[in-house]
């Protein structure tokens, strides 16, 4: 099976899994244990978050453990609602679903700002749209399904201009591109360390404010706004998987994106009637596709029976069929929308995966367009 | 160092750690997505989750992950009090910090059931304190404080019999005493992996009932109770690890029951002046004294020094200096509160250590003494 699903879920790093193993066993005590093995816990913990926060350029951030991507965006955006309910939410059209709930769940307390046709977000419109009653604005660093590259130090410009708290999701950011946590200048800043070759189950908040209500509650750790004990060794496998993709960060983004023009060269040789997406500008190694006439979650499974994992969207509404807000936004109709697919290549993608899979899918749009 | 401290955390068996590898590698893809790699992980993960509710007999539920105990109890608490704004909560006096949290964050709306002196909470005493407004009640299986086992049963069936949900808190008890759900009939059972010899990170609800709100939002997985990509290797070394420590069940709590014997039979030889707040009921290994002259904290402080890790109590609030509000509960007074400390055992511990422990604690409470 060639995967080509990474922005779904990335392939652990061997030396993430020993750095979990190694960590599990040597600091088995619990964090907040006064004994010599729980301080040695706590030791331990304060160098991986020191570690972590020294890549991502975020000496000054205090660093809360959270269970993945979409906890660390929820507590965010309820912490910061709940602190201040007659506050208001601005949300980015291309929110990943764990900070998208918000529309619905704040309903009347929400604003969106719009995605330009390009996929971008204008600083204007953002100004336009905050409302004097705004405490926070979400935004993600890098569009899930197409790969945008946000201007995010330009948006906390903006929001510090107006004395509102930026939230940065950084979920497809982080371990992919170059994260300065102090230079883009966001108040909260989200991961979550299994898209980037750490383990399931970590992720968390650089925090440069804890102006949010906790929304775990009971021991007291992590400053006392998310309690449970520390998952030391997850930190410790995501800090390990952090430091080697980060060590590799300029060659890998060159490699993925020549395969992405390759990929792009081969398809455009057997295949001609399709919409690109994503752009040159955006994510390495991510390729946003719509086939108008074809249906986005048919490909997945039919590429699937050839040997292809990809997918038809953000993996957590992979098995929806309603258009995409995303691609709609940026101005596919609901039928090309619903034709479309995401292919995200990784460390261990190689040319010829590349080329098969340019040459199969061409085949398989073909077969179902015919059928469709 | 000599581990006593097993209540806080647990060592992880080896074999969790191989099994947490083995999914992570093979399994790394998003259980939520349609591709092969995707519905594999999907069916890795529900194979995981059968196996864990069949040892747990619990066939019946649906097993919700989260990730920890503390989240597990904070979901079932508020999850209940969000659902129903008008309903009253019921808690144990030795409920854990995570479920302890409600009766500040609920306040008013929060009815407590007092301990007896020996530990025990009275069924009587739990039907004259529900309200014609309670919706839940919430108790641990085991005190980690002092290890009572309670009857559980007799509570589920107080809280049937009046119509509320019943919350039983299972951190300190799966993997050591036998866990009938489905006989022991509570709403919900919650349980942290690392208590058993898992890994960090993972936690869960056993559910009988949806009838609570999620308390994160997002990508709908966990029947939509739970949002966040779900934590499958973690699951899976959880698994292997309640699988472990059930098959040595009665041989080890045998074995823990004979080392809690000979620590007190020792220590009852060069010791005289204190106080067992555990009984031989309880959960086996697990021991809680009060040295009436001495503080908790630095009894550990100086065991520590002397090679034995053992906690002044819960290691949530092990940096405390306020009496425990369970030990106070079973007829302490505060300054004997204030000498306790916690010894438990596991399946490291040997006789050596346990005869040294004794000792050695003898002549540090001495020494505590002359000073204080």
């Amino acid at each position: 099976m060639h995967y080509f699903d990474y922005a779904a879920s990335a392939p652990p790093f061997p030396q993430a899994l020993q750095e979990f193993d190694r960590i599990s066993a040597e600091h088995f005590a619990n964090p907040s244990s006064t004994h010599q093995p729980g301080t040695a816990a706590q030791d331990a913990l304060q160098h991986a978050k020191d570690t972590f926060c020294q890549i991502c350029h975020a000496a000054s951030a205090r660093l809360i453990l959270t269970s993945s991507g979409t906890e660390a965006n929820n507590l965010v955006i309820r912490g910061v609602m709940e602190k201040y309910p007659h506050g208001r939410l601005l949300l980015a059209t291309d929110a990943h679903a764990s900070a998208w709930f918000a529309k619905d769940f704040y309903n009347k307390r929400v604003d969106v700002v719009p995605l330009e046709k390009n996929g971008r977000l204008y600083p204007e419109k953002i100004r336009k749209a905050i409302h004097k009653k705004t405490v926070l604005f979400s935004a993600v660093h890098v569009c899930n399904e197409i790969g945008t590259i946000h201007d995010i130090a330009a948006y906390a410009k903006i929001c510090h201009d107006h004395g509102i708290l930026f939230h940065c999701d950084g979920v497809q950011a982080v371990g992919h591109i170059p994260v300065d946590f102090e230079q883009n200048g966001p108040d909260f800043y989200t991961f979550s360390a299994h898209k980037f070759g750490g383990v399931r189950g970590i992720g968390g908040v650089l925090a440069k404010s804890l102006d949010f209500l906790p929304q775990m509650l009971g021991g007291g750790q992590e400053h006392a706004m998310r309690a449970g004990t520390e998952n030391l060794a997850g930190l410790a496998a995501a800090t390990k998987a952090l430091g080697l993709s980060s060590s590799t960060l300029p060659e890998e983004a060159g490699r993925l994106h020549q395969l992405t023009q390759l990929f792009l060269k081969k398809l455009a040789e057997s295949c001609d009637d399709y919409l690109l997406n994503s752009t040159d500008a955006g994510l390495p190694g991510l390729v946003a596709l719509s086939f108008p006439g074809a249906i986005g979650a048919s490909l997945v499974a039919e590429m699937s029976m050839r040997g292809f994992a990809i997918s038809a969207g953000s993996a957590c509404h992979a098995d929806q069929v309603i258009p995409s807000r995303v691609i709609t936004a940026i101005g596919r109709s609901d039928k090309q929308a619903l034709g479309t697919v995401r292919i995200s290549m990784g460390r261990d993608t190689t040319e010829d995966a590349t080329t098969a899979l340019a040459e199969v899918l061409a085949q398989v749009v073909q077969r179902h367009r015919l059928l469709e």
